[in-house]
């Protein structure tokens, strides 16, 4: 499973002052402990208004880049500000994200076949996001054809099948769950990835649900996920559903988290002096 | 998901002491105390040897029926035991085990014959637990066909795939869930249990794998476990998985748990005073 730290967001009001007061101390420090927690890319999202967008999308991929060493997730619908950012840019960028709305698909499509960048597929068009299983894979059944027309491989996609809140539908992580499945078998190319957020709105302690959720994804093709790195429960319930699902080779990556006390501090501690 | 109560057996040695000095006060604390958090049968093992073995279960049995009104699961492997016990069950028990082991079907599939007992059968025989999933199938299909032929109805079999630790071996949680998967599919009236011990063996912190095998053996089909139900954090992670699989509906289970402050106690409190 690979990771895409999700905390530069210029969304959560703490990033977004440092992004407009050019904070990059604090910027830097997020991104280094993302990485030290184990992500594969950081996201990132300016979160201003489009016509500052560019600017402080590009101020930072700079500020990151200075010091993480992993590949960035351009987390913006916004092809200038996309297109400024990748001119930055020193591993090949994760575009987050293209769907199969007219605009974002016309705004973004251009900047995939100019350049090697993957992408986030979501399973949404211009009537939303459909309801059921069938009506999401045909979604995302069109949006393949328009990537695969405009020269994108399969391997450069992230198909991300779009959780909804299960508290407003009872159904919806099935859903996403078949949906994962179905993928994996239709485009076994292709990436499968998630946010875990949306599945726990409305919900009381969302992260027992994002747990089971991510576990459960995890057996259904999810092989990227959009987390908080630095969510120590998560990434122990991710250790262990790789460990049950026979993914983790003699169990080195648990027993190594264990002997660095990721799991739990070993109970027995040095005796004071 | 219905749970089997674990806690009364003899082989802890607690239990052991309460059974062998007849301190019913703490056998039906014990009972007491798994029925309220949920248990809907409570498993009675006396873990002596065979001579004192009838004596002790049927003693359990009494004792535990004075105070809990859930059906019991007997945990023996002596036919005579077993007899014994099942005369003074108020409720239709469930016998836990039977296996191909000749000795073990020879002595157990009289009593199966003789009454409406359910049983637990086990994917073993007399040359062991096979190692992959398609041998363990064959061995469940022999098994399935002796019970069947004794007159027993698929309904009030309980199949327990038999989950070997990953610390032996890998493949040992997807062996299990996939056979799960297979007994969902070839015997759809069965029921499909499993304990949650022998999967985290040799691992530490073995709590996180418990949670992590129950979660995917719930969506592999397992609709009965053998577990600690004073586990909170076991108990959670199944509410959470529920809700995942949409199989609670309007989140119901999870939000009254909640209530009930059996997912995390509300944060905010009552100002003393």
């Amino acid at each position: 499973m690979k990771i895409i730290g999700e905390r530069i967001n210029g969304s959560r009001t703490r990033v977004g002052t440092a992004v407009s007061e050019r904070d990059s101390g604090f910027i830097q420090r997020l991104a280094e402990r993302q990485v030290e927690a184990g992500a594969d890319w950081l996201d990132v999202a300016a979160g201003t208004p489009a016509a500052r967008e560019p600017e402080d999308l590009v101020w930072l991929v700079q500020t990151v880049q200075e010091v993480a060493d992993v590949p960035l997730c351009l987390d913006s619908a916004n092809p200038v500000a996309l297109a400024a950012a990748i001119e930055q840019v020193q591993q090949t960028p994760l575009i987050n994200s293209i769907s199969g709305e007219r605009a974002r698909l016309e705004g973004i499509l251009p900047l995939l076949s100019a350049t090697q960048c993957a992408v986030i597929a979501l399973a949404i068009d211009d009537s939303g996001v459909p309801s059921g299983v069938e009506d999401r894979l045909v979604a995302i059944r069109r949006l393949v054809d328009e990537l695969r027309r405009a020269g994108v491989p399969d391997e450069r996609v992230y198909v991300d099948p779009l959780v909804m809140a299960i508290a407003a539908n009872t159904e919806s992580g099935r859903i996403a769950l078949e949906t994962m499945r179905a993928v994996r078998t239709d485009f076994p190319e292709m990436h499968i990835v998630s946010g875990l957020s949306n599945v726990s709105f409305g919900l009381p302690v969302r992260t027992l649900i994002n747990r089971a959720f991510l576990t459960l994804a995890l057996e259904a093709g999810l092989d990227t996920a959009i987390l908080d790195p630095l969510d120590r429960k998560l990434r122990k319930a991710l250790l262990a559903a790789e460990v049950v699902l026979g993914r983790d080779r003699y169990c080195l990556n648990y027993t190594r988290a264990y002997r660095a006390r990721l799991l739990n501090g070993p109970v027995a501690k040095e005796s004071p002096k």
